[in-house]
């Protein structure tokens, strides 16, 4: 153990810092950390080697010790009461973890001749972030690029990714950077767009690589993004409807860039 | 105006009704009516003919006044305190309705020689629900049938649809008598399973008419309602996932059957 003896202290040093890499994405850039909560998501073997501290309540412990393939220096236990106090839902089960940031990929490397990327431009909502992430994951798409969207680190984006953060690669870059990139590796660019005239999703070619970029929740992509990729689609809807929510849109696309 | 002075009581009886008809399942029953929040739902089209009372406030009324096609005697107005009071949601746009459930469709009459039907089979997410509704509307799906799921005129379901729940049909029924109404139409059924030995989904066949059932939030489907249909398929999955979000597995289910 990190400390022999039971952490019950709101003012211990580690669970300061935990409080304040969960609500601060600039607490997260400076310490190159971030935080993670829930059993599921602690105790997964994809997540060990980035933990730093995992923090766990007495009864968790002695629940899920077999589950625990970690060091014990990098275990502290704290009292029920506290993780009560150190979680964000109302049943806690007492897991939570500070983790490190994985080091920053060069976009140029990132970005591979032929693969498939969805591209979030300026999404704002970090739930829809979280389970977009999670279903390319699901869905095999080569990576996940982040441009103008919410911190990828926020608590709730990790929590609806359902561990995909760690599966699935992840960067976050600059629109006009990523489209330059792109065009050096040849890859085709899609603007998703709600406008009847464009070309119908389902008659889109994704084979060789390709970056489809979705836009905002409420207000979709500028007209100068859509102009700098190569070509646009709609998903073709029924009757009077005028748009899916953002995550259902998403869905649709990353499927057929799967199909 | 139904009645000319404002109405500022919560004791008022529209008001009372409006909150136990928002609160309780077994009032809407009893009354057969259900309640709507927010100027968009409230004033599309498609809702004017099942309103029984619009309840809106003095600054609502004011607003939007050329967009009420309603009669006088369908309109309450009430003081904006008391919208705060009635409302959902943190800022309400003070237009709420009292709107009356259609007619129930006998079974044999909503399921048509060739139609297709996503059939939620104990679903309990409201807001699941409700984003489904309207998926499928948007896809142009011919009806969604619910089997032993939450009150399809819950208000989060109702929201959820956007307005769908005026624009496509819906059923509630018994999972067995759907079963047997499907056999006597000559429609096939598809489970979805999660199952790696299923077919794949895209390698089923929806031409011709198909209701696809889908499974509880948790617990997927259960084994003896999966052996009634007469096909089962799974959506494959990439690595270790293990599964996706309900809401996620239908939107694709969705659009797989209407591409």
């Amino acid at each position: 153990m990190k400390n022999s003896e039971l952490i019950t202290s709101k003012d211990n040093p580690s669970i300061k810092l935990y409080r304040k890499l969960s609500e601060s994405k600039k607490a997260r850039k400076e310490n190159n950390l971030f935080v993670l909560e829930g059993a599921r998501l602690c105790f997964d073997s994809s997540t060990f080697p980035t933990i730093k501290l995992l923090i766990i309540t007495k009864t968790a412990y002695e629940k899920n010790r077999e589950k625990i393939l970690i060091s014990d220096d990098k275990i502290m236990i704290i009292s029920d009461e506290l993780g009560n106090k150190l979680s964000d839902t109302v049943n806690t089960q007492g897991v939570f973890a500070i983790c490190e940031i994985p080091p920053k990929t060069e976009l140029s490397d990132f970005v591979k001749c032929g693969g498939k990327y969805i591209v979030l431009n300026s999404l704002q909502d970090p739930l829809n972030i979280g389970t977009i992430i999670r279903t390319a994951d699901a869905l095999g798409i080569d990576g996940v690029i982040l441009c103008g969207c919410c911190d990828l680190y926020n608590p709730k984006v990790i929590r609806g990714t359902m561990g995909s953060i760690f599966r699935i690669n992840t960067i976050e870059t600059n629109f006009q950077a990523l489209v330059s990139e792109l065009g050096l590796k040849k890859i085709t660019s899609f603007a998703a767009v709600v406008d009847k005239t464009a070309q119908s999703l389902v008659d889109c070619n994704f084979s060789g690589g390709c970056a489809v970029v979705i836009g905002n929740e409420g207000n979709g992509l500028s007209e100068s993004d859509i102009e700098l990729c190569n070509k646009k689609f709609t998903i073709r809807m029924h009757g009077s409807i005028e748009s899916f929510n953002a995550s259902t849109a998403a869905t649709i696309i990353l499927w057929e860039m799967s199909r």
